[in-house]
């Protein structure tokens, strides 16, 4: 089996950066694009055979080393009671405004309310047959509850931000609840075979640092320790957090994850040599030449100057109208350029 | 006259630290809709009279220590030659795509084009009598690039990024072009009595640093090093810029400005005691309790620590929803509790 991704996880030596791609299983694949026209987004979150189909697809056809699961960091919030729909944009109708709105979430069962998930997750581990780990994910309690409170994307986030402000008990027991969610939902997905784990917390960066360890880090650090029995590696990634990731490590996991907004080497100098760290090339590099493709991979590898822990990623998901042919490059070029004399 | 604004520009002791809003002419204040209900946007910022009046309303009705002129950073662009229009977001019919496009730019005569914006100016210093300094604006020349080529907004500005990396020779001549207008413009406004001069980079946030480095600072630099005989400060304000304090510091200017996604006090540690800084409170803490809007405020004057060179401000725009009178308030919190003895 290729380890590599697991042993960058855990600060191990690596023979190359093992590398994959936040959104590999998606739009800018035309085999991604077969599938998906037959059907809804939702509708392919919840078969099985399919979501596993498109799991795999950029595992054969990038060369990446790391599988992740296709789904999305909502599934588990619709059996709670709010209704989701896509538009494209996730939607909620209901969305949660009072203590009774938290009151009535339901904390769903898994393998009853989300059966399609860890069944993906079996069917995986069967056919991935130890080629590259398979990396289960979820939202972070804030990303989630952002989504519940603003019923849809927002510019600012002022819903969410005056329930913090001004009802902080609601925002508390929202918080609580997802965060319990959360400890369920990840441990039966590795329970059913994810061998990482993947937090998004993909709103966390909107809030000022101070707000972010008073009102954010505290749930997220509930679900890391929740899951720490699990025995898989769990990387932590928020987006827009480069001017606080001492503050985000403290919520702890293994690997934080870096978006392209901080330069790598900063990044880890910050953090110190003991942390391994996820990232960070800037996804619309990838609609550039080659030279730049080749120059900016080979920047990266030099900003993090042969310390092992390093898994390369975008510094966020790939743009549904990248060149795949490019997402390829981009991978031998990791792997290239990080081969160990 | 109130000099507090312009002495913490210069690095000075103040006997109380100067506080002024970004967007504090706007939509939040009843005042402003009564004026705005009876013309478009832009025939308001086209309106001299009506532009000073909105200009110093926040002056009489919150007590900030310094009053900014009313306008767009699209202004200029305009008579470029792109059609700019509101919907309320800007949008330019004929965005900028080829060499052809640049080329076919106009460069702008001040006193011909963009009078409005000049006698606005001239009116303010007449009305405003030395209550409070007037500080003039434009936006930076990638900010300006950005709605440019993009044509409107954008989630991820894929066509402008794409523009640096596959067609820089058009990119190059148009960051020229534009950089070449500010130093008029911004000249223009300082030549008709503004008194100092924030530039908003407001989407300079965008790219890596290392991308910043090389396609935005060279040209930002250029603007305010034109602008070294006006003799009057300049705020230079990059939002989401809190991982590259010190590359940003480096385009030249004297005061630094903060979003609200780093904290103050490791910004003044980054850059050095000598540098002024402007923040940087988050904006939706105004739609908090009062306690919480003065706890924040002494949060960040003790960031701050007492170092000469702070001006009090929001870490972006004030929301059109937010309370007057909390505004009102944190001007207060901010006078009282910066108090000398």
């Amino acid at each position: 089996m290729n380890t590599r991704f697991l042993d960058a996880c855990r600060g191990l030596p690596v023979d190359r950066t093992p590398v994959w791609l936040m959104r590999q299983a998606g739009r800018y694949l035309p085999e991604y694009r077969r599938i998906r026209s037959a059907c809804s987004f939702l509708e392919l979150c919840k078969s099985p055979e399919l979501a596993a189909e498109v799991t795999i697809q950029p595992v054969d056809i990038l060369g990446v080393d790391a599988a992740i699961l296709f789904s999305d960091i909502l599934t588990p919030i619709e059996p709670m009671g709010l209704e989701l729909d896509f538009v494209p944009g996730p939607v909620f109708e209901n969305p949660v405004r009072t203590l009774a709105d938290v009151e009535a979430l339901r904390m769903p069962v898994m393998e009853q309310d989300v059966p399609y998930v860890l069944e993906t997750i079996r069917i995986l581990r069967c056919e991935l047959a130890g080629r590259v780990p398979l990396i289960g994910f979820g939202g972070a309690p804030f990303t989630l509850a952002c989504y519940m409170v603003e019923g849809k994307g927002s510019k600012d986030f002022a819903t969410i931000k005056k329930m913090i402000y001004c009802a902080p008990e609601i925002y508390r027991a929202l918080m609580e609840t997802v965060a319990e969610m959360l400890v369920a939902y990840l441990g039966a997905q590795v329970e059913a075979g994810a061998q990482a784990i993947q937090i998004f917390d993909t709103w966390g960066g909107i809030l000022s640092p101070s707000d972010y360890e008073r009102y954010v880090r505290p749930y997220t650090a509930r679900v890391i320790s929740g899951l720490a029995g699990c025995g898989v590696p769990i990387i932590h990634f928020v987006k827009g957090a480069g001017t606080m990731l001492e503050t985000v490590r403290e919520a702890g996991g293994d690997v934080v994850g870096l978006d392209w907004h901080i330069s790598l080497g900063k990044a880890r100098e910050t953090l110190g040599p003991g942390v391994p760290v996820q990232g960070n090339l800037d996804p619309t590099v990838l609609f550039g030449p080659k030279s730049l493709i080749e120059a900016e991979v080979q920047r990266i590898l030099r900003e993090n100057d042969g310390r092992p822990g390093h898994i390369f990623n975008l510094g966020h998901g790939i743009l549904p109208e990248t060149p795949p042919e490019n997402a390829k490059f981009m991978v031998e070029c990791v792997h290239r350029l990080s081969a160990k004399g």
